[in-house]
């Protein structure tokens, strides 16, 4: 015994020597009653400081694992029933228990479906995240943000806050909101642990009860996350078809006058997967016809912040003025830092005060740490450096990838005016997940886009997420995608 | 116009200017097409430097919301429907809307309850908190934490991670698991925002389809976290009363026999409000009786840490051994910093595989920030030494607090032997909301027992947190619920 013992850095050596005595206990190596060596002859044993074994002995008294006896040394307590001999051990098979809500999550969890085989080897191009680009994050202003913020406060930072949120935070986003052109008369903001938390509250208040579920419309295709949860939570899912500035209205109506809904989920700026921006006429339009049908809207702010070109069009909730039929999502996750799991609600007040107890149930209130970070950053002015810097990044890249497909992919028909993706579609016919396997086989991966349809549709579709890629690596992968694509399509006619 | 502009510290002049102007556009004071004054001009008018007017007007560009003509100056550029004149506005009633969870959120929302009058006055002595002493927060070793963290990888730290947690946690704290006696072998662990969402989360995935929800054993009194949410969730709650080393075994076994249970909801340590920690034979027996029914447990891991006196005694899902029916729930909140949302589930391997594609679907992971601020402070052996001052000071307390009710309300049957709290019974026809209102017109306020019970019992009960009490207060309270305790008692009689 006590040969296996080894020394690794950064952790205390006495945490280390009671964390090894204490295994040894648990392991049955160590039995109740017997001598723990002597702090000297254990020093010797062990190769550490006789300091170190004291105080290692003396944690495990305070843990009740060891008991002293004056003038005979250290004694191994009684543990009870460490490994669980005495209990007749049986086993459940938890998949058969677990509900309808707990299936769906697996079977739409995007994550775990990859295909075998179309895993990323190294070295490979991925045009399959829209995530930020770690190498734009200003580290040092976030370390600034953390410093000045625990020295103002760092003892309520630690302990409870409220459900609702960080008081300085919400008061800064209200006001952030305000000069969105929202009227913020009648309205009130939550606080979340990201967008997607967000969703899911106001999901899990506005679902019908039992499994009946109920229906809400999307545009066609939608992001993913938005998919799942609607169907998680029983929605029947209608989707209305996009054109190039926002959801064919005509399809809208359509469907408004067929049959009744419990919301729309709309995604007006730089639509994922799309990236479409639904224009000012449309957004009025969409929520006239909304209105008219009482229908509300859950608007996902997604990635507003990264315009980089064309004028200036504001959220649906600012040009709902005084109405209170839009609940806004919104987040600086895709923006800043995914890291740090903010996002908001901001809708009318006496919704606010319902979700701000099924917060409170769930997970009592975000992350209080996240939170104070992100407003003292906010204060202390960093957003619009970085947007500005993130913006000039993001908006060559764009332009980068866009001239790409223009070139080495003529066939597909492409759209996205901002953000962090490329949308294309290709003919009819056309098969991306077919042209995936033949891209991974050399290196290159990217989404196919029918995850994204609420139908099975988008077969002939895919994303091309490029704020991760280098310019080098997006010209050699586009012009790989429309070699092989060209290669099918030759095959296919 | 521009002379209501007032300065203040910390943001940066360009982003005050920026948001002043945003803001008198969104106003309507300015209009699209109107000319804005030069840079000298506004610099005069607003008292700041040129070079702020300067940088506020590019951000302002930037954001499409002004544009420049060579010559001639920046204008307002056309913001669509900022007030939202254009769309007829319409209310509509949300709470109609809101289904029996969101509902019972509300109804359940103990903070939201609060009886009018009961508020705390200021320099109140308030026992209702259970939360940790800001005072023994080591701030430093926090600051420490984080800045060594930020140096290994903050890139990393601010970009997405994994549902299932940050990964040098999670083998940190399976190691923790396995120093409690846990057989690893078969199981997982999934980091969760505190110990409610993983309660949450497990709830989530158990309750029956539809709206038959299912039936749940819990000891009577138990807290009312778990109440809300086991309600929440649709399932009917057996409660079994409490001894004084745990639950009524006799009663267990007859509830057992007569119905279906889909599991048990314990707190076999510090069980909150009682304060009891289940013996180690009770544990073992309780194990014994559930397996024969099939039973899984969830197991509250809760300030399993605070153990003041007495011996170790293991967790249940220790004791079950290789067994895979024991849901183990843990968190540092109550022991470290609540402000830190980072609890876990250990348990089945199977299932933390499905809790994990919940956890993703309901919020993608839990804060990078937190996690790895976390992981970096148990690494440098932080954790050791706080739990030995915590202790030190909340034994004292608990002593203190202890023979103060001994020696004040010596007609309660008192129980709790650690935690942050004693759990007081008076006589059976007691009414401890009544004293609770004449406590507070004298400024101290506890928390009336009767809500931690599942069947409208324990009227006559009370929950005193002293963890946030000065020695001073604490007597000076219980000697102030004493006497007037004793009077409603000669009262009744």
């Amino acid at each position: 015994m006590f040969h296996e013992f080894k020394l690794v850095a950064e952790t205390p050596v006495y945490v280390q020597v009671k964390n090894y005595i204490k295994r040894l206990m648990m392991q049955g190596a160590l039995q109740a009653g017997q001598r723990l060596p002597s702090t000297r002859e254990l020093s010797e044993l062990l190769g550490v400081s006789r300091g170190s074994i004291i105080a290692a002995y003396e944690a495990l008294q305070d843990e009740g694992l060891v008991y002293a006896v004056t003038g005979k040394g250290n004694f191994v307590a009684e543990v009870s029933a460490p490994s669980g001999q005495a209990v007749p051990t049986w086993r459940m098979d938890w998949r058969e228990r677990m509900n309808r809500q707990a299936r769906l999550s697996v079977e739409l969890d995007h994550m775990k479906r990859s295909r075998p085989g179309l895993r990323a080897a190294k070295g490979a191009i991925l045009f399959t995240s829209i995530a930020p680009d770690e190498e734009l994050f200003d580290l040092e202003n976030v370390k600034r943000a953390f410093l000045d913020r625990m020295a103002v406060e760092g003892r309520v930072l630690l302990n409870y806050g409220y459900a609702k949120g960080y008081k300085p935070l919400i008061d800064y986003l209200l006001n952030y909101m305000e000069r969105k052109g929202v009227d913020l008369q009648g309205k009130d903001l939550l606080i979340t642990s990201g967008f997607t938390e967000g969703l899911d509250i106001v999901l899990s208040a506005l679902g019908r009860d039992g499994s009946a579920g109920g229906r809400m419309l999307c545009e066609n295709p939608t992001h993913q996350t938005a998919i799942k949860n609607l169907r998680r939570h029983g929605f029947e899912i209608t989707g209305i078809p996009m054109e190039p500035d926002g959801l064919d209205l005509a399809a809208l109506e359509r469907e408004l006058k067929t049959q009744a809904f419990d919301g729309a989920f709309l995604v007006p700026s730089y639509h994922n997967p799309t990236g479409i921006v639904t224009s000012a006429e449309k957004r009025l339009a969409i929520l006239e016809q909304l209105g008219r049908y009482r229908v509300p809207v859950i608007e996902d702010g997604f990635n507003e912040e990264l315009r980089y070109s064309g004028s200036h069009v504001a959220p649906l909730i600012a040009m709902a003025g005084q109405g209170n039929g839009v609940v806004y999502l919104g987040s600086f996750s895709k923006v800043l830092f995914p890291g740090i799991r903010v996002g908001w609600i901001l809708a009318d007040r006496e919704l606010i005060e319902v979700l701000e107890s099924v917060k409170r149930a769930r997970s009592i209130h975000t992350s209080t740490l996240d939170q104070s970070l992100l407003y003292q950053y906010l204060l202390n002015g960093n957003l619009e450096k970085y947007l500005k810097r993130a913006r000039a990044e993001y908006r060559r890249k764009y332009e980068w990838t866009k001239a790409c497909c223009e070139q080495y992919v003529p066939f597909s028909r492409l759209s996205g005016s901002g953000g962090l993706h490329l949308f294309l579609e290709f003919p009819e016919e056309f098969d991306t997940w077919k042209l995936l396997e033949l891209c991974a086989d050399q290196g290159v991966l990217f989404t196919p886009g029918d995850m994204f349809y609420v139908d099975g549709g988008g077969r002939n579709t895919m994303r091309i997420g490029f704020s991760r890629v280098s310019e080098e690596d997006i010209e050699k992968g586009i012009r790989l995608i429309g070699d092989t694509a060209a290669k099918l399509l030759g095959d296919q006619s």
